[in-house]
C-alpha cells in the first residue's frame, strides 16, 4: 500500500479554503445575476469532435482524452502503434475533458438556438482541465468564471462587461486596472504601415511587449518584415504615454486615412462614453493600444484586468468580442462578447494581500456537550431547537468527554460551547462558554437562542 | 462539419434547470451547515492507484480512465496489445475520473489526518462519472451529495444523520420514508441459523426481495445452502408486518442467544430513542430488517430513503456505518457513518410531482429599453442606479427596438419592462409595464426602485 496522493496539478480544498473560494464565487455570481446573466452548466466530458481543432495544435495536445470503455484494442495491431500516438489517440479515445467554458458554450448555443432568447446573456462557473506542466499558480484542474453575451453587435454589451468588472472588484475591495483596446486598432496600425498581411504575427509579438520590452520587440518586428521607418513610427506610438483622450487624439492623427483604425478608435470612444454614468471612478480603465491578447478569435474590443496592488502582475480578468465562435458548430454570424474572471488568480491575490473577510469555516455556531445520559437526552432536544431557530449547532457525540469536546471546539473554531451537567439539568439552564473571550454564562435555552441570534 | 452533440450520458443544464437544481442543492447545503458539516472539494481527476480496487471488478470497469499525455505508445509493441486491454490500460493511463465522493474523501482524511479535528463532519456536493450504459434516469456524469462523520463510534451520529434526512425532506416538502436496519441484525440472522459463512451472499440475495419477491428469494437461499427449516423461519421473519416496536420484540425473541443480533437490535433501539426529541413526526422511520444495501463496506446501521409519493420507488437517499474505509489509505480503525442524497433522483421526483416553487430564471427583474440616443444615455444611468439598489436589471443593447425588446422580455420572463422615450425624458420618468398583468405605470426612478423592492 503506497502513500495516497493527489494527481499532479490537482488540489483538495479543505473547509477554510472552500470558505474563501465561496466568498469570491458568491460575489461574482451576485453581480452576474444583478446584470441579468443566466446560469448554465455543461458537462465535464465532451466529444473530442467538439473540442479538437478549437485551441490550435498546442491546445489539442493539452486536452485530457478519455480512454474508450470496454476493449479499446479491438481491431488494433502493430501497424496502428507505428502510425504514432496522435493518430492512435483518436482510435482509442472519443471523449475528452473540457478545456475552457467558451467552446462548450458555443456548442450549447448552437444546439439550443431555437429556444434561446437572443441576445443571450449566460454565466458559467465550472472547472476546466488542461494537461499543462503544473507549476506555482498553474493547475491542471481549475475553475473558470465566464459571462458572455451573444447575438448582439451593440457596444453597450462591451460597456456592460466593463461595468461588471468595476462592480466585482469594488465588492472584492481589490484595486484593479482594466486595459482596453480594439483588435481593429491593431489592424489599423499594420494597415497604416501598408503591411496588413503581417497582422497576426504583429499581434503575437506586441503581446510580449510587457515581458521583453521594446528593444526586443523591435528586433522581432524587423525580422518579421517591418522596416526601420515602420519601427520608428511604431516606437513613437508604443512608447507614448498620456491620458486616454491624448492617446485617442494621437491615433486619430495616425489613422487619418485608415478606416479600420478609425473604426477601432470609435469603438473605444463609444465604450468609454457608455461607461461614463456607471457611478464608478473610471480612472482605472486605461486605453492601451499595445494590448493584443493571445487568442486569435477576438475581432473587436479586447480588455484585460490586472491587480493594481500586491506582487501579482499577471491577468486577473480578460475578454473581448468574437464574431464567429459558433460558426464551427453550424451557426454563423453570431457575434458575441465575453469576460472571464481569473478566479484562481484572484484568490491568490486576495490571499497575498490578506484581503479576505474574517472567515469562520466551522459551520457550527455552538457545540453542546454533557456529562451523562440525562445530559445527553437534554442536549439532543436542545440541538434541534437551536437549529430550528436558524442557528447552526452540533452535539458532541461522546458522553462525559468535556475536555475533549472543548479541544474539538477550539480546533474547529466553534465560537461557543454549552455544557449540560447535573446542576444545569436541575436549573433548566446551559453553561455557555464564549471560546474567544473566555467568558461563561448560565442561560436558559430561549435566552441562549436570543443571545446567539 | 457534423452536428454537435453532447457526449452520451451527459447533459447540459439551461437556466431553468439550473434554477431548479440550485433550489434543491441550496436546501440540502443549508441543512448540512446547520448540522455543523464543513464543505470540502476534491479534484475530478484522481490517480488510478487511489480509485482501483475500491469498487469491485465491475466498478473498476466503470471507471473513466484518462489517457496519459504525450506519446503514450513509447515502449509499447504488439505483445502488449496481445496481453489484453485490461493490462494495457494501466500502461497508457495513470489517472481516472472519480467514481464517487467516498473514496476521495477517505484519501483526503488519510492525507490530512494531522490537521483535522475529529470527529470530522464534512459535506461534499460534486459530480462523479461512471461509464455505465446510459438509460432513463441514469447518467454518466451526475452529482452526488454526501455528508459523513468520521472518527466517532457513537450512535448519536447515526441519529443526527436521520434527523438531517427529516430536515431536508421537510424543507423540500416531499414525503419520504426512511428504512433502517443494522448489518449486525443480518449477521445475527445467519448466526442464529448457524450459517455465518453464508452472510455476504445472504445479504446480496435479500437485497433483491423488493424486486423478485419471497418465492424467488427462498429458491436462491435454498440453492445457497440454507435448508427448508431455515427458510420456514426466515419466511416468518421476513413476511412479518408490524410496528417498529413489534419487529424489535420479534427479533429479540429470535436472537435470544445470538450476541451479534442482539447488538444490532440495541443499535436500532438506541437510534430510535435518540431521534425521539427531534421535533418531527417520526412515523416515516421504518425498521426494516430485510434492508441489506449492496455495498459491502457497511458494518453497522444502514438506511435507505424512498419517496412516499409519486411514481418513483427507487432510493432517494442512503447510507450507513463503515468501519474501515480509510484503512486502504494507511489509516486503520477510523469508523465513519454517512448519508448520500440522490440529488438527481430527488430532482426527478420533484419534477414529476410539480413540487418546485415558482422559479424565475430570468435573472433580471426589469429590462430598460429606449427610442433614441438620448433615451439610451438615460437608461445607461438608470440601470446602474437600479442595480445599486440591489435589483437585477438589464438594458436592451439596441436603439429603438421597442417591439423586439418586449418580445425578448417575454421570452426571457423578465417581469417588468421600462421604456424611455421623448416624453419620459421631459418628465424625468419611466414608462413601466408589468408583463404579467399588462398594466402600465409612469414612475420616477426612485419610485420605480421603491416599487421593485
Amino acid at each position: 500500500m503506497s502513500k495516497p496522493s493527489n494527481a499532479r496539478g490537482t488540489r483538495d480544498f479543505g473547509p477554510i479554503q472552500m470558505a474563501k473560494r465561496k466568498y469570491v464565487f458568491s460575489i461574482i455570481q451576485k453581480h452576474f445575476e444583478s446584470f441579468g446573466f443566466q446560469n448554465i452548466e455543461t458537462p465535464a466530458i465532451e466529444n473530442l469532435s467538439v473540442l479538437t481543432g478549437k485551441y490550435g495544435d498546442e491546445g489539442d495536445q493539452l486536452l485530457f482524452k478519455i480512454l474508450n470503455s470496454g476493449d479499446f484494442t479491438l481491431g488494433l495491431d502493430d501497424t496502428h502503434l507505428k502510425e504514432g500516438y496522435k493518430k492512435l489517440t483518436f482510435k482509442i479515445s472519443e471523449k475528452g475533458l473540457r478545456y475552457d467554458l467558451t467552446v462548450p458554450f458555443a456548442r450549447f448555443v448552437s444546439m439550443n438556438r431555437n429556444d434561446i432568447a437572443f441576445p443571450f446573456k449566460r454565466y458559467q462557473i465550472q472547472p476546466v482541465w488542461r494537461a499543462d506542466k503544473p507549476q506555482k499558480g498553474r493547475y491542471r484542474e481549475f475553475y473558470q468564471c465566464d459571462a458572455d453575451i451573444v447575438g448582439s453587435n451593440s457596444l453597450i454589451n462591451e460597456a456592460e462587461l466593463i461595468n461588471l468588472f468595476q462592480s466585482v472588484f469594488q465588492s472584492l475591495q481589490l484595486k484593479a486596472n482594466l486595459l482596453i483596446n480594439s483588435r481593429k486598432i491593431l489592424n489599423g496600425i499594420v494597415d497604416a504601415l501598408e503591411k496588413p498581411e503581417l497582422f497576426s504575427n504583429f499581434a503575437v509579438i506586441l503581446d510580449k511587449l510587457d515581458k521583453i520590452g521594446w528593444e526586443k520587440v523591435s528586433t522581432e518586428l524587423l525580422s518579421l518584415g517591418f522596416n526601420e521607418s515602420d519601427c520608428q513610427k511604431l516606437k513613437y506610438l508604443i512608447l507614448f504615454s498620456g491620458t486616454n483622450k491624448e492617446k485617442i487624439d494621437l491615433l486619430k492623427d495616425f489613422f487619418k486615412n485608415t478606416d479600420s483604425g478609425l473604426e477601432g478608435i470609435s469603438e473605444v470612444e463609444n465604450v468609454l462614453r457608455f461607461i461614463d454614468s456607471n457611478g464608478f471612478d473610471n480612472s482605472n480603465i486605461i486605453f492601451d493600444f499595445t494590448l493584443a491578447r493571445g487568442l486569435s478569435y477576438y475581432t473587436g474590443l479586447i480588455y484585460e484586468g490586472k491587480a493594481a496592488e500586491g506582487g501579482f502582475t499577471s491577468s486577473i480578468a480578460g475578454g473581448g468580442r468574437y464574431d464567429n465562435l459558433t460558426a464551427s458548430f453550424g451557426l454563423p454570424n453570431m457575434s458575441g462578447v465575453g469576460i472571464s474572471f481569473g478566479i484562481e488568480r484572484i484568490i491568490d491575490v486576495l490571499e497575498e494581500l490578506n484581503r479576505f473577510p474574517e472567515i469562520n469555516a466551522s459551520a457550527s455556531k455552538i457545540l453542546l456537550t454533557y456529562f451523562d445520559e440525562a445530559g445527553q437526552e437534554a442536549c439532543l432536544e436542545y440541538v434541534h431547537k437551536i437549529r430550528k431557530a436558524g442557528i447552526s449547532a452540533e452535539i458532541y457525540p461522546e458522553i462525559g468527554k468535556i475536555k475533549k469536546s472543548f479541544e474539538f471546539a477550539d480546533k474547529k473554531q466553534i465560537p461557543f460551547v454549552a455544557v449540560v451537567g447535573e446542576s444545569e439539568l436541575i436549573s433548566n439552564k446551559l453553561n455557555v462558554k464564549d471560546m474567544k473571550k473566555g467568558e461563561q454564562l448560565l442561560l436558559s435555552l430561549s435566552d441562549l437562542i436570543d443571545f446567539l441570534q
